[in-house]
């Protein structure tokens, strides 16, 4: 008789999570069973709530924001060992044999298997993974301060890191939520000189606490001037969506200024070409990270001591936990603790 | 009693130019005189002539597009002879003190002076220009050739050259005119695989016959879904100023893929982040180049025998070359021969 | 009963080749057998030969230039098809697990299965390979052409390829042997200007002949100033091996300058910092390169019309073309013809 | 009558400062006077004492780490006004017309006016520099601190900017002494995984509290070995003139590992080639930076802290600082004050 356990399932688009009991996977050759501690609440997983994005089908089991411990392995995976602690994310490993796959480039793989939305994922006693997709935690960091590094770090992390930006330079973080708290963080214990951009000034002291030097308030300063006034940003990190709000930094941006959108706007972004040309500019668009991405994400924050923010529910909870995170009331990051 | 010279002048917004007899100009300081041979007319001749350019007062003399030799130098110039075959370009030397002077990002100088927009330029006998605007000009270039090479030529040189393109990859070139004819041929001479994108059929010999490997015609078929079917490009060079059209070839990158704008837009570009993001893409404004720049294009072209299609008229035709360049007539550029 | 093949195997250290009978081999999951058709022979396959590398074991089927077409597919390999025409070189896929393989870089893989070398490889009628080590061949070219591109080929494309060069800019190619021949095709074709390096006036008319612009005999000169005179070089490309000519070339290299080594010198080379720094020069080792890459370089080669020198020899002379290619008389790549 | 200052001045080649009197100088058209308050030690004073820098001639007066204030502007001059705070380091300006000026390669001018070396510098009350060499002095930092940072300072933090380590990164000091002090304080900030490797265990305390993460006693163990345990270094920044002690640090590079020289060493640094290869490594020369480089370096400074340790003495006192940083007593780096 099989082991069983406890999933938060959508069984059609745009229901409630429903708690379900099903057999713990078995992992088959090169995959892993990791045993959840923690996963992480994040507003993608509104692609499997609501069926959106491509490769979908119901049920379904979200959660991509995974962090506890290699129960089982299949046969032939090398590199980990049971009890192992590790984290899983976005990243769902990659097919190895399409074109970017061969060069190399894992992450824009061709054949995604997306924990939480093209397959089951954390929210979940256990989830059953390509053993590539695993991350190793390091000791220093707990369950539920992990999970949210495993989307919304690498995103932020992994972003700034990717960029032509160097110790001292302007970085600015457009939004100080559930992605910016992170960003900020990230990008003081870069060596960046930050700013921080949001509505109001609410979040001023927060995100100053978070190492930011500045804080431009966008709804009482025009953010594109300030920061050409500060220089002109070599990097300005988007984590909101509004695609105007997003192209409203571009005039900010220094020599060879990059636009690093991390967040997909709903409207298209509008560049204006004049403002780029003169100093050889660009928009450009960053996607998330592997698992070695995610590895590198986890250990940094444990080396400079970056923390996410979270409010934290039990797994039985995820639709209310769900429902304040849509409604832009977490603070920073929802978690489910598991198990 | 001073030599004189002729130029042609426009004396006020949107007026035609007028045929004037001037003192040939003494260099000052760090100054030469450049004799003109050939003046490419382009499009940002415009800037001058309608006066929409920050920076520019009448009278004002056009011509940023210059082939010509050393006339005359200046108290201090060093590593220049009289005599020397050179060209000037957009780029009228760097002020040396701003914030990217001092970084080596001369094209960003803040303070800029554009031959024939923010100075008298090359529509003359004899042009004043700050001696590190100028570019030797190899022996191999007629100035008639040369001359188009100093704007339209380095501005799609160096446009490719500094992207992270590498030999075999797919480049596209959007639009096969004054800009694209030449991009094409770089484009090939670099060891890219070349797609051409124009409306039409028209010009589709054309551009196989400047070394593309494929056309697409824009009218009849979707440029980004071509593109990805091709695989997806690494670069596309747009040099085509409609903000759609523009966006249309974004679906077409491929990973790691760079849309590099050149032409500034009528209209904000519409830039979708969900299909920057997968690809970690970007777009990018690109800035023309400097004098060094300017002479590698030269150098370039003579290496490799890319040569701009051309009509020429003599200076005192400016009126009909300009007025034939702008309705789009030229095939592909228009050079006034002086002297 | 099984299908039989030959297979020219070393039996002990040092001992010549032997012909064989063995069994054709039955691909296992991801794995595919290759009916070979050409196999080159490089001086790397006295690793084999001389079992010098490790993970060398004997019996050994030397060959990692091989050209052939798919004969069969184990279970579960996706994107090539029975009968395709595919090179494999001395990449033999990566393990995907190690830290290298899961940040991207696989061609620095802790794993290898280098064919010829580390398993049996490809002289013989079928060679057994991850599938992950294919690349596909153009129709364009035939298999005795494509074998050399597959070590001699990929290592200097892509050696050249990775470097900072851009188009018009000074790049040298240091020995005029198997790879050098094939270095300077390739330097010509990606629009570099050319200087070919090699001892005395032999091979001054080849060199100039596959495309180089310059040839510099460094019997009589020192090739170090000479490239220093013609502005100083942006790479230079050695393919020779001894530490001392290696280190010649250094103080030809003009700002930020790279000398890319593609042979591991028997000596260390002797770099003078004095000369790098002045400069922000390198001196750094280049890794061949990928199935993926392998691909890249036979489209290119083919695009391009670069074109190996061979001398071929049936698979029973597989000695005598060892031995000649060791004694340095090969013109330029001895190529085993195989069926 | 003119305004008189002390110097320190080099009669002949090996002789010691001696005091005189002299005209404060009168800046011409683009240069600057600096009222010096604090004067570095370096151990490149030498080749002004020693006579054997290209370009030295005697009587000069050392010094290129000079902190101070604008003193007098020239005619021409932009950007700096009188009284503002700068400091002076080996960048004397450039010549702008030279090929490496041309292409914003400022760093790599070929017609240099260092510091101390090729013209008179800053052992003095006052010097007299092209404006250029000027880099602005932010307020939170004290002369005697600053000074340092002008060559030790810049040339470390440069050096590490400049590589391809991105934060999280290995990346190992060489050395623990009047640059390497600073390099693991930069590198620290940079949010880079530090290790410093010096001769003894007398360092390890002092190097982890710098913010070295690891501590490599190169005499106990070797520092190859040791790196490569922890997974392989991105970056090794040598600070050491030893040319086998630079090298044995190759083994510890990971993949596409940098290894970045800034001392010249004695002797020619033995790179093993196979050591390269596999890995893609480098090793590299770095040199120095420009007055923007050095305005970075101050701002970074103030921005996270870094401070030079320091000794001391008066501007007549030159010759025992000399001695005492020559002899390797200094802890760490020698400053004049002056005034």
């Amino acid at each position: 008789m099989s082991e069983t356990m406890r999933a938060m399932v959508v069984k059609a688009k745009s229901q409630e999570f429903t708690l379900e009991e099903r057999p713990v996977p078995i992992p088959g050759p090169g995959e892993a069973v990791v045993k959840v501690a923690a996963c992480g609440v994040c507003h993608s997983d509104m692609f499997a709530r609501e069926g959106v994005y491509p490769g979908v089908s119901f049920p379904v089991v979200p959660g991509h924001e995974v962090a506890g411990s290699v129960h089982s392995l299949g046969e032939g995976v090398q590199g980990w060992r049971e009890g192992q602690r590790v984290g899983v994310g976005w990243y769902g490993g990659a097919c190895g044999w399409c074109r970017p796959c061969r060069m190399g480039a894992l992450i824009a793989c061709e054949n995604t298997q997306i924990p939480g939305v093209q397959r089951d994922g954390g929210y979940a006693d256990y989830v059953l993974v390509p053993a590539a997709a695993m991350a190793a935690m390091p000791e220093e960091l707990a369950p539920e301060l992990a999970a949210p590094l495993m989307c919304a770090g690498v995103t932020t992390y992994n972003g700034l890191r990717r960029t032509g930006a160097r110790p001292g330079d302007l970085v600015a973080v457009l939004g100080v939520g559930g992605l910016g708290h992170l960003g900020v963080q990230y990008a003081a214990k870069m060596g960046f000189r930050v700013a921080a951009i949001a509505r109001g000034t609410e979040k001023a002291d927060l995100a100053l606490g978070l190492g930011a030097h500045t804080y431009i308030d966008s709804t009482a300063t025009d953010p594109g001037e300030e920061l050409a006034k500060l220089g002109g940003a070599r990097v300005v990190l988007s984590t909101v969506t509004n695609g105007d709000a997003v192209a409203s930094t571009i005039p900010g941006l220094g020599v060879d200024g990059e636009l690093v959108v991390v967040g997909a706007a709903e409207q298209p972004i509008p560049v204006p070409a004049a403002a780029l040309i003169p100093i050889n500019g660009s928009v450009a668009g960053h996607a998330s990270g592997t698992a070695a991405d995610s590895e590198d994400t986890l250990n940094f924050s444990a080396l400079t001591g970056v923390e996410a923010q979270i409010e934290t529910m039990p797994l039985e909870q995820a639709n209310e936990a769900y429902a304040r995170m849509m409604a832009g009331d977490a603070r920073f990051r929802m978690v489910l603790t598991v198990g």
